[in-house]
């Protein structure tokens, strides 16, 4: 029997773990993709105890202290931290299997050095060493981001965003690592949102645009993107239901968005017809300035309205929706590949079932831009498990090639979470090296040390032009 | 090479034997649904030989005995019981891999002592032993249940069922194992079948009033629950295409009713409007007496007409129904979860495709009202096998808390399929037993005690509110 | 660790090597469904170069090129054979993990005896090794089909096809291996294509049937098939985007065609009815000759339309869909099935997800006219792989009788694909001697050898009726 989570964790065979060990341990973090907030990095904000740092806004432990039966109180309410921490604990014994049962095990050992499992009886001991470990400087964001190797950091950022943080951040002498900005104009493209008019407003006042039709939208974001890309932007993301292929004229679109304009919600057809539009319009805007798009679909949002109404979003009620139309995703994208206008895309289903799918949709377009120029992104939230990133790197590994793949992100609010790229790098040389014991691959050592170090380093900061950085 | 279903059968870790042998083979059986007929209980059926008790009512087998080109008079027809079994004997053969080639065998060694394995040539031998020993008390039904040490059985009833064999069964002093009915109002439901208004004839008299409005219709399904709630009834079942919501007024479902009382069959539409506020008005009772609902869905029923006129329903002719939209499943769930009154509901989908979508589904409704209120249930009907277990349990472990998983039920017609019971068992133990040795969860004999008894018997008894019984 | 791709490659058990290497591994092939052109086997088709034999035609390996960022004057333009096969090379050494690895060294290896790997190092080193060897007879057309003990080869030809080159192959006394053709009248039922006119004007020359009808339609395919019947078919393909079900009058049928006939192109719902139709009348036919059906479905093809302007079809530019609808399936399955005119079918979906829906469906269809009459079709193109293979049939297994399973196809263009057999035998062993090994079936030589050599060769021959060859 394997000790718990020990330095050969994940690591089946030989070849994994000298794989791991030799290679995969050792290389620095991109992190492409997270939803840390930037001011927090630039004040370099502390925590008073490890609930603040764990629960604060963890949708994904809440989530799993409901499926425990904790009272909302102890989980986003009046409780106390230490109340909350002790549900915490005696949820996560339950939750054999699940990987917040690993990465909480990660964070514990690689940050604070427990070497323990944390359960109900554990709970206070885990709660005091936290705690008193949180008061060093080593605890604070930047510390955190310093010590997990980080070289470089992608938020993800609103049309409207000032990227005040972004910018003062790049003048700070003392840290070194990059934090770039991400592109993600989801409440620009959400017209059928209620608080839609509100949101254009702040557009105007951000782009110094008036927005009174579609084309000054269009215009009003292209100011900003300018902006975006000073402050050093190259990838855009978009979240959405599915990937939506429903053209119209662009007379259409122009009255559709003057109806809205007019204070009239769209009917579902006028919706998807305006998302095709405006994501079209945005996919040639990222080819033209060789931004990557990421398009992460296949949610359901909001999913509890009891909850909703009380804790708004991101509060670990969203599920995956099984409507996510191969045929529209390949309709979308070749309307951009016909005019040679379809940028980098990485594409994210929520839906672990569609893998295969998206593996032979990504193949479509594929052309010598740069290797991999279409990529199925990483098992992503709900996926990001051993099975779940498994199946999307046997998936690709079966239908594309797998050695130019841009690895793993965090997708994460928490400052602890880099430990996720331990979990992926483990899993992808646990794979990489079965293949090897069991003679499907050679052991050819050059080319397995490329492969991994294009994976889990190299392909990513190629892919995203950050080779002169 | 491990003995053919030996005592270590799928355990294939010291961890995963200690588990099984330790804890889950000694617990008794709840068996929560199952399609067991009450009559025969009480009557302590016996059986003549071994095709009697296998191959009577087993559309399982009938659809493996005609996969492999038997003729149906040696299925369902005027061949002769020996005949039968000799085709089932050479069909099985060929079955490798397929589960019922171990519940076959596990039935004939833990009931039947039967060492040897069956195919063509051991068909005799077989039959012989088994009809032989079928002659002694122990293989009476009731005999057979109580050897099994099933404590609690729940039986699937129409509303209009009279319950008279539960309420025999209940003051039966030398008979202790419960056999509580569950309400199962598919045929209430059911308004575009033909023989609808008949069925509410028999709905009238069962409940004694008068149908002639939707209203009506649920006043004599609020009598039928009063009365299985007296006979223990504590929870529900729906057999559904898919989980619906098509919402529409209260006096719009009077009106499809009304057309459909006066001959009319509905459209699709209005079908799918009568069918959600239906479930809904079914969810909101449930809720109010404390019972559970089981959503059965993703099946397609009778396929070929060609055996449904010989056969009629459950003649081995039904399969898996693609269409099953996570999304209206959670408009659905949000419908009653808003005004507080979702039961507890457990989700099972035939597709096994929809496992991670469910698993996200569950975490959206959890409430404190009991740990796991929402569940996935037990890999079911087709996916009743070793991979479809651990699929499931994968998933849910993936994505939710496994500890407050219910667990197994047979959903079975036979007296002797509670080995399907020590199967999962196995799969249980093994799973968790696996990821012990690979030093994914500590080896903390407590927590994993706790687990290992909550899923397999705990977890269902405080469910349903078995504790005081 | 093993040797790469040594003589024991995929066989993890002792079980599965005795499997192997006494039975699987010394029976000859029917291959009975594949894209060779028999012109060039007629012909006996030299080639001068391994780009000629691997490179010219194979859309799996431009597409995997396309994945690593080649130019497509590397792929399918005007570089050279050399550096085409270059260019190959070192996309290889990064597609770890993907069937081409496997399959191009199990070619290498098989072929040509080269005992290394192939990578952008070795490229040269392969390039004139290959070269040197393509220069003997046993690298001829013949002579490759000879080595690669193939019996029976069936191609893929459309009704129009003189089918000159099987009628010469057939007299070829020096030429022992039966090449048939197989019946795919894709073109007759694609009314929505544009040159659909055209290409009934090439039918009613083949037939000497005037086409002034939907019901001239099928007779000219009638005598169609009488020819391909006398040249030695037994079997028909379709390819679908997916199962249709949409049943319309007889005289819409003909009314649809007369539109079609005057120039006017069919809507979605026009187009779904007349192939309904158009399959049904098919599958009469098919029954009543004793031809099996097989049904390609969940197919988007041509996706790039930049792509697709210059190459054509068939250029690596093809995907899953994801809508294939079971419900629809099973309804077009019943409606043949419901006057006893269900042909022998077969079932292969491109989309990996559909494994479980149609190991059901197949299940409410057989009939005692041959054991295992409905057939799921081996896993399929962008399936066809380690993966794929096992979870195919681990599902079959799971669903049915695996034991009456028929087995591999190449589904190639290529003559050195036989390998996929091989490749196809091993993992078939493997699991199956893993399931011995682990008790989960008895290791009953007799059965164990009886269903390794049904599955690998005894079926397809029963299953095709070519026992009297």
């Amino acid at each position: 029997m394997k000790a718990f989570l020990d330095e050969d964790f994940l690591l089946s065979s030989e070849t994994a773990k000298w794989l791991y060990h030799e290679y995969a341990k050792k290389l620095p973090i991109v992190d492409y993709h997270c939803h840390i907030n930037p001011q927090e990095i630039y004040e370099n904000r502390r925590f008073e105890n490890i609930t603040q740092l764990w629960l604060e806004a963890d949708h994904y432990k809440w989530r799993l202290m409901r499926s425990n039966g904790v009272e909302e109180d102890y989980i986003t309410g009046k409780a106390s931290d230490w109340e909350k921490f002790e549900q915490w604990a005696k949820t996560l014994e339950l939750a054999i299997g699940n990987p917040l049962y690993h990465w909480s095990h990660l964070e514990l050992k690689r940050y604070f050095g427990y070497q323990g499992h944390l359960c109900g009886e554990t709970a206070k001991e885990v709660w005091e060493l936290c705690n008193e470990k949180l008061k060093g400087e080593e605890f604070s964001a930047r510390g955190i981001i310093e010590r997990s190797k980080v070289q470089l950091l992608c938020t993800t950022d609103d049309p409207a965003d000032t990227l005040e943080w972004h910018e003062r951040l790049k003048e700070e002498e003392s840290f070194k690592v990059q934090v770039l900005p991400t592109w993600r104009p989801d409440r620009a493209l959400s017209l059928e949102k209620t608080d839609y008019l509100d949101y254009l407003q702040k557009l105007e006042k951000a782009s110094g645009e008036k927005i009174a039709s579609y084309n000054d939208l269009l215009e009003a974001l292209r100011i900003r993107m300018d902006f975006f890309a000073e402050m050093g932007c190259c990838l855009s993301d978009h979240g959405l239901a599915y990937v939506y292929y429903a053209p119209a004229a662009g007379q259409q679109i122009e009255e559709i968005f003057a109806k809205r304009l007019a204070g009239e919600l769209p009917s579902k057809e006028e919706e998807a017809q305006f998302k095709t539009a405006f994501l079209i319009a945005m996919g040639k805007e990222y080819c033209r300035r060789g931004w990557a798009m990421q398009l992460h679909f296949g949610v359901k949002r909001d999913n509890s309205r009891r909850v909703f109404s009380k804790l708004g979003a991101d509060a670990g009620i969203d599920c995956i929706s099984n409507y996510t139309p191969s045929d529209q995703l390949v309709s979308f994208l070749d309307s951009l590949d016909i005019t040679r206008e379809l940028p980098k895309t990485i594409l994210y289903s929520l839906n672990p079932v569609d893998n295969a799918a998206i593996g032979t949709v990504i193949g479509c377009f594929q052309t010598s831009c740069t290797p991999g120029k279409i990529q199925q992104g990483s098992a992503w939230w709900f996926n990001d498990h051993k099975a779940g990133m498994q199946e999307q790197m046997t998936s690709l590994a079966n239908l594309g090639v797998l050695g130019n793949f841009i690895g793993m992100l965090t997708d994460s609010r928490s400052f602890v979470s880099y430990t996720r790229h331990e979990y992926f790098r483990r899993i992808l040389c646990d794979l990489m090296g079965g293949w090897v014991e069991k003679g499907e691959y050679p052991a050819d050592e050059k080319s397995l040390e490329r492969i991994i170090k294009g994976i889990c380093y190299n392909n990513a900061v190629r892919y995203f032009g950050w080779e002169k950085a």
